[in-house]
């Protein structure tokens, strides 16, 4: 028997907080394959300490939070790496329905409820609502075809893409 | 100057609804890696089709969803494929403090608000967060390290894991 659909809302309660060097959207970078070595610390809240045991072992994590300085939705947008309109859901821009974005970070180092991580590119602050280990065998798919980021041309494939103010 | 840490509820509403073959947790495959071929659709809600427009150039996108039978947190697990107890951080287990779910699953094809997708290891009606495009070149990392499931015998490393009720 097919369940209805739960359009209920969903509320979540941040588990930490993340700080890294970017203050504001320009010149932040837009992914961090683009932040290499840009270093930033995750602030566990003390009472999910006890769930940090074992990350140690890993060499990435995903981190999911909450974009909390975006203020609307646009569901057709120009990417940054892009000149044309694209749908939102075939972009990693900020400005979703649902403003959860998802950064699979290096990490450094733990101590107590403190992370040290680097490749960050989100900005100083931001709402952290879950870690999750980075398991190539489960994230690594090798895709042939990715869309319109396929046909860029080679300076705007480079790492060196920032964001700017166009979405907040 | 830093922000002080923003601890406020957030509050997201399902875009949409994941249909799959799975109706409860048990046998449920546990990563779209170990669920291959098995399919499912994706209804949008029909506000936000407008959002899907290029989504077809790509050959994977990733989910983020609700899990919505998730009743508890628990810090300390053992994970389906484990038999020690882990950090909770350390492990994709549902039972998180805000359970959200990410499946990195195949895109078929797009029909209006629906999508075709192989390779689902949600259960039935699951409720659609957000969907953003895999792309390899952001999400695709070599780690050297995976933490405790580096050290799995083969035999729980096969494709074959499954979810039972441990967590529901």
């Amino acid at each position: 028997m097919k369940r209805r659909p739960n359009q209920r809302t969903v509320s979540y309660r941040p588990i930490g907080v993340i700080h890294t060097p970017h203050y504001a959207p320009d010149g932040t970078p837009i992914q961090p394959r683009f932040a290499k070595g840009i270093e930033g610390t995750v602030e566990v809240f003390e009472q999910y300490t006890e769930g940090l045991k074992d990350v140690d072992g890993f060499e990435r994590l995903w981190l999911l939070y909450h974009l909390d300085r975006i203020k609307e939705t646009r569901l057709r947008i120009v990417p940054y790496m892009d000149t044309f309109e694209r749908g939102l859901f075939a972009t990693r821009a900020p400005c979703r329905p649902n403003p959860i974005g998802i950064s699979c970070v290096r990490l450094l180092g733990v101590e107590g409820n403190v992370l040290r991580i680097a490749d960050v590119d989100m900005l100083d602050g931001t709402p952290l609502l879950d870690i999750k280990p980075y398991v190539a065998r489960f994230d690594s798919w090798d895709t042939q075809r990715n869309g319109w980021t396929d046909r860029l041309p080679a300076d705007r494939k480079r790492e060196g893409t920032r964001a700017d103010r166009r979405f907040h």
